[in-house]
């Protein structure tokens, strides 16, 4: 079911670039529209409220605000994965490689140990879903820990790109409040999926 | 003035490491305490309140909770800086060069012209100040756009090292919550100012 804030400001302020790059970074990923972002942590809260949620995982950047956003709802802890091993790090790590389409790089992403327990039932919260890399190397991780997996929420999933319909098939609890299933660069047109 | 509340799990869940490094990933950067971030949001607000603030300016990636969390309480919209060229920042960026002794590297940060405009009244918000890079590179690109700096924001001060003392020097309005004035690894001792 679509979220029709977002979708309507994604046909508002969402500019369609060349290479399926659909640009949010107005209210989503550069500049964040504060209030726009509470209620989409309000949705998400809405959409998962029926489960046992006690911590949220994201993975730096655009994911955070979200996952915050949605915690504040839950009354829960996020963790954030960070993108590459920093000094600050130390100790054991849950890890998984991952490829961004969007920055043509492969880079590993990292969690300590310590943040993920066997106990804990994760939901994972990230601004968007393509070929879904990001949320299946989070997913690794809760694996690893042998914590539980509650679901999945994006803002936007690109209906077009395999990552949303392969969580489907594997049996994911997936909620996208927005799903785009076209983007035209010449057209400057964005096609939803109702 | 220290904000008690912050100070108080810094001493009970902070950790010193050799390197003069403050450990705080268990509730402020990896991990996220989230009512923690709320209330150091409120207490931000209530710090800068006096004034008029339309945006908040922060950098990835540990400063966008904090930033979020205090835009949510002034009402307003969220920029934050990028740390490197992605292929989804196109046209014309504000830009900064930043030493991160954290990662011990050097970064560029941008930030795109259309966000930050000349009658912007900014707060500045992030969760460490040590040698003052990252906030020195944020107020460059406030002044490069013509816009009014209104103060700056820390949930940490580490006060043996440069950085605020010389913000306050230039006249800046500094206001970090917490001041620590020493680390000892042998010892695990955090010195605070109070």
């Amino acid at each position: 079911m679509t979220m029709q804030l977002l979708k309507e400001r994604i046909m508002k302020d969402g500019r369609v670039k060349d290479g399926n790059i659909l640009k949010v970074d107005s209210f989503l990923n550069h500049q964040l529209d504060t209030l726009l972002i509470d209620k989409i942590g309000e949705e998400f809260y809405n959409r998962f409220k029926d489960v046992e949620v006690n911590k949220i995982l994201t993975i730096e950047t655009s994911g955070i605000p979200l996952a915050y956003a949605t915690a504040r709802y839950f009354k829960c802890n996020v963790v954030f994965a960070k993108k590459k091993m920093s000094k600050n790090i130390t100790g054991e790590v849950y890890t998984a490689k991952v490829m961004s389409y969007t920055h043509g790089i492969n880079y590993d992403v990292i969690v300590a140990k310590e943040y993920i327990k066997p106990d804990d039932k994760i939901l994972v919260i990230d601004d968007v879903l393509a070929n879904g890399e990001a949320l299946t190397g989070l997913m690794k991780m809760i694996t690893d820990a042998g914590a539980t997996l509650v679901g999945c929420g994006v803002a936007i999933e690109k209906g077009f790109q395999p990552g949303g319909d392969s969580m489907r098939r594997k049996g994911i609890r997936l909620e996208s409040l927005v799903i785009v299933d076209g983007l035209n660069s010449s057209t400057k047109t964005i096609v939803f999926r109702d």
